[in-house]
């Protein structure tokens, strides 16, 4: 696995002693320790994420699990795909199913809903990226679905990226004044964005050497108009309610990055089912 | 507040290692350590939940964060509508910011989705329920939001209420074994649940005295067949994909509970904004 | 196991940094990495319990470690008896004997002691079951050495079944009020138990449908009458000093369930000692 | 406190958690924020031991949380002596009685049961000590609960007091070649204490320069005459089953510290009640 | 504080776990519980770091501890200067001595450390940074104090910043393959860093747009071609053994960083002392 | 390893998790899964510590990971010696290699430089021991690594063995007056300590008992004096900025024990270097 797999047991670990607590009352009193094969299989279309994930959750509960063939991150299915299949212990199986599913539904619909912004900006340079509105304590499990959804990453956090917003700004008094304030203090790596509402905010930012440009919930006109501006002298990235526009149309300004909060912050589990051979 | 303080204290952190890691190089760098007051404004119409989580948020950065006044979870809101104001360190209240507005945003997006369930089961008996569908790690939040937003709970874990499903019945041949084996086993505070499929599972799961019978993916006739069935003698729950049906038609079938596995797995998030006052 | 592997993991941690820290300064600097076989070897007569928990502790500090043959969990013991055979490393085995006997002799003492009251039951529909007052940290292994004794668990937290005392009463002015005031609100998987002291009590619980009636600190007679007036309308818990008392004078009352809190609050530890073949 | 409070808040977490998991759905769905007042009371004689540490766990819980009066650990009380007040949120008090007491009862124990025993050693020169034989997860507050009734702590782990048992004295061939290795490596610091069974032991013993040697499951006779050979040149622990033995008989051998494995493995819960103020 | 109180906290709890473990015997037995007031005092010439998180470790043992004044995170000081005063309850103020000290002392010698580089970079354009090289569980507090000495921080983590070196340029067989591939992948806000050793690679490493270029072992005379043929283009840092050199000659040359493993992994304490007021 | 292997676990995840955060996003995004064979190599001559521990960072990073050769800790190497051979996946090894580096290149300079003054004190009886003055988290580790060097540990915390200071000292108004409050209430297994800072003290020391007896910032000739004096009576311990002494001179006077603060809390990292073949 891409990800640490110890930091993706305390994850899972935690969930599973959300779900259980104790034991499962219905299968540790009634299942024998028979062992059986099961499957996941998708119930839609979209793009797959978290398989290993899934598979680490019965890995965790049952040391007979095995998994004898399954599919990638990243990979596409449409209803009715087998996406892995594996063995182990009923009662183990029954314990994991639904962490298991909680898991590779959600990071599988964030790599769906990416991957369905990043279609859109096919045949422009624009990529999709995610943002920092992230659910709680999933953060590292998000970006990577997004990945495999196709998108890139944003910064991970406040540490490594800095973005000024108003209230940086209004402190110096101007884009100028807090860009170079900045300068003086953080470390060689970390970019400045600036976030910007209009052309001559562009034009400010572009002059003080900012490294991402942020368009703010500007129109498409406007963003077109400060893409070309810019002319490739920083990154630039349309923020701001994309999910309610036209994604096509803004990826056609020129943009560099598009950017969705709602594909972390609202997502929609894709569905996969687990069925047990008989 | 209900939820354990020192519980969502540790979900806080979690979030706040995520988005801070080491320092916020923006504000820490350029902002002074000035007093400043600031609100949380709706962008839409909903039931909130999580505000003392979110203020919990800006408390465990700020010694001198102050809350003036709030309003309470499970309160209705319009777009516009102020959901509570306070003030405190600048640079603390920015760090925190986008925290505590993923907390607030996901649970209230919870109570918002229940609640508009709730209101189509008005004037019927059904209640909403919530299922293990959750998001790992956030079960608790998610579960109190659901209350808030007029549901009531489901099972918190496999540990609390024993679900029969295919695979436990199967292993014992029949609805009444299965029941029958787990009594002497399960704790006497443990109710059993039997999923069932149509009126013969209904009956038989009555005959053995199931306290809970699951009607799984039935039609609004077959349910209805079912509840005149039991009659009271088993607490009624309707459930399988319920989010794309008519939720008051299935209200109107007589159910006890409808249980709906979207208001967890699938959250969009309530759109709340944080304003620092000039 | 059926306990969560990496919960008990988690206990044995604990346990073991307590009692070794650093290094066992006499194992570590004095012995050679030997394997050697060893045995755990019953000192009494009773129920075992945990001893995969106990033999988990040998695994996790040496990976060599291997079990030879070993009894289950529940197993009847006496004197002299062998209860496992293992062999690793004999650094190890020392370094870890204190722990996994510390853990084996308390479970194993609360399922003797458990079905020590189990047997008193014989003969009647009475079971035996724990409460509340368990050891801080140690809930989930000594609710399971209760069911490897023999008794059936009670509820396992507040969070999964109401019980209603005086405080909770008082404040609805009734049983009655009360009862009906939580309906509102609990989800429908929790049962409801009401404690009572005299036959208007009971009369009271029954009528407003309590699933569980404790009948607190009675007389066998008291409790007599209270089950024939019940006559399985709910079921029924005799609780309060049963550690005192004739336990299988209250079983034939006709109660459903004995608690007591000595057999998790007071618990001897069973001996057992571990010898290393020379 | 004397011990250090996060880790104390530690356990009471730990032990929260397994108690309310997710809310007190008696407490927390009936009853109203109000304030009341409420005691501990002793209902039996004996030595306190855990105040601070069961007040802490309302502390915890609620912040209007006060104690208006309390005894200190270590006070000997008789059956109705009241041995603390407080007052705070009825909900928050409810919810912490389970886990105050436990803990507070389980201590207090401790402390009652040392006591006993060092009362058996009044007029003599022995100590009671307590031994490695204590319950996972909760060394710490049982060795200061032994202080608390009036004993001595024996060593706290396998670190900070080398025992040499006969595993490490037959990888020597004798006491005196193992007691040299020892020397040769282990810290200044570290006490060398070595079991013996027979005089010729203790002579040993006493002539490789032991520091503590303990008369391991010797009749009082042979005690008696290994104390007067030893006379002074090492600390002499009394130790093997001492809980079935006379204690003030052993005592009189002269032995400086005879320790009891039951005293921590065996712990009879002392009976405490909190009562609400109506 | 800048940094995250409850991280610090974490730190602090696992430093004072390892130097206490149960009670400090020496303390706890001997001394009452009396205030006293104290100071820290500076044993040698510098600059300070870790004063708050020095005093959050009295802070955390004792809620009786109060500063009366203090120095800043960066302050210079000079032998025998104080550096805070502060009162607290004897007991405790023991207690916590050492803890205190040991993050007071290693966190001022790396900012003295730190700011000995910087003096010597005075007058050129070259800033001081760390790298990597840091303690287990100690890199926030260790990057910090490098900022308080006067440094710039380098990159935190391997996720916020692309180094690429000889294995990663290897597996596209040019610097130009590599920094392309890794394009197509990674998020705008990382940076791209390439390891250049002679002045081809350089300009490789120009041409095809790397952020930084880092000099690695270059002579002087090297980094001053290197540095001139740049112009600008990319950030230029010098690295490899810079601790062993003429730093002020390397800062000559115009490079914009110079990176020292050594000030974070090869620490040397700053001598400070506390003294309790008697 | 001697180390309680979960123990060092959880210090290599909090390294691994601070170094990693998310991905190594150059070698994550850039190389393939394929094996490759690697070597420690050592750039300096000195003593090693800490193989194991490095080798389980990748244990815990790659599971096709293999050592095929290590020497052992306390092994003495020189310059261009080969320290361990290994083969895994070359994504995971370069992962890896900064915090497994950074460990054993600490534990290595704990070791080498504690045993440059263990064979200063070659010919005489005296021993190296650290002292308490370790770094935060890492202490276990520390007092490993003097082991591997030669020396002896001291005290490993405050709970283990009682130094009386000054403080403690005035407390009792002498220290006849605190070694005999201390023998009331210490456990027989703890040594006391006594700071001593003449020969007045020292004998007052010995007169009353002292295990162990500090001889603080004395001059040689007034060691001497005190080591005749004591004549084996009690440990003797050399201490006070020893790291500016001639050690070989201290050691000459005759006492046990000589402690350095600075080989714990002035650490310089032994130089290795990991490289892969190509």
């Amino acid at each position: 696995m891409q990800l640490l797999e110890f930091y993706v047991d305390d994850i899972i670990k935690r969930a599973l002693l959300e779900d259980i607590n104790y034991i499962d009352v219905a299968s540790d009193y009634l299942l024998d320790d028979k062992q059986c094969s099961a499957y996941f299989i998708a119930k839609a279309e979209g793009v797959l994420c978290g398989i290993d994930v899934a598979m680490r959750v019965f890995e965790m509960l049952d040391p007979t699990f095995k998994v004898s063939e399954k599919l990638c991150d990243g990979a596409k299915v449409k209803k009715g795909d087998i996406i892995c299949r594996f063995s182990g212990n009923v009662r183990q199986l029954l314990k994991g199913e639904r962490t298991a599913l909680n898991l590779i539904q959600h990071m599988s619909g964030i790599a769906t809903a990416t991957n369905a912004l990043v279609r859109q900006c096919e045949g422009t340079k624009a990529t999709v990226a995610e943002t920092r509105k992230t659910l709680p304590g999933l953060r590292v499990l998000q970006k990577y679905a997004v990945v495999c959804g196709g998108g890139k990453n944003h910064r991970f956090n406040l540490s490594d990226c800095a973005m000024l917003k108003d209230n940086h700004i209004d402190a110096y008094g101007s884009i100028t004044g807090a860009v170079n304030a900045l300068r003086k203090k953080v470390g060689h790596t970390v970019k400045i964005e600036v976030e910007t509402r209009n052309l001559d905010e562009v034009k400010e930012a572009v002059a003080v050497g900012a490294e991402i440009i942020m368009l703010d919930n500007m129109s498409c006109d406007q963003m077109k108009q400060a893409v070309d501006y810019i002319d490739g002298r920083a990154v630039t990235e349309a923020s701001g309610n994309m999910g309610e526009r036209s994604v096509h149309e803004v990826a056609l300004t020129g943009v560099d990055i598009i950017s969705f909060g709602s594909i972390t912050h609202s997502v929609k589990a894709f569905d996969i089912s687990m069925r047990v051979d008989k």
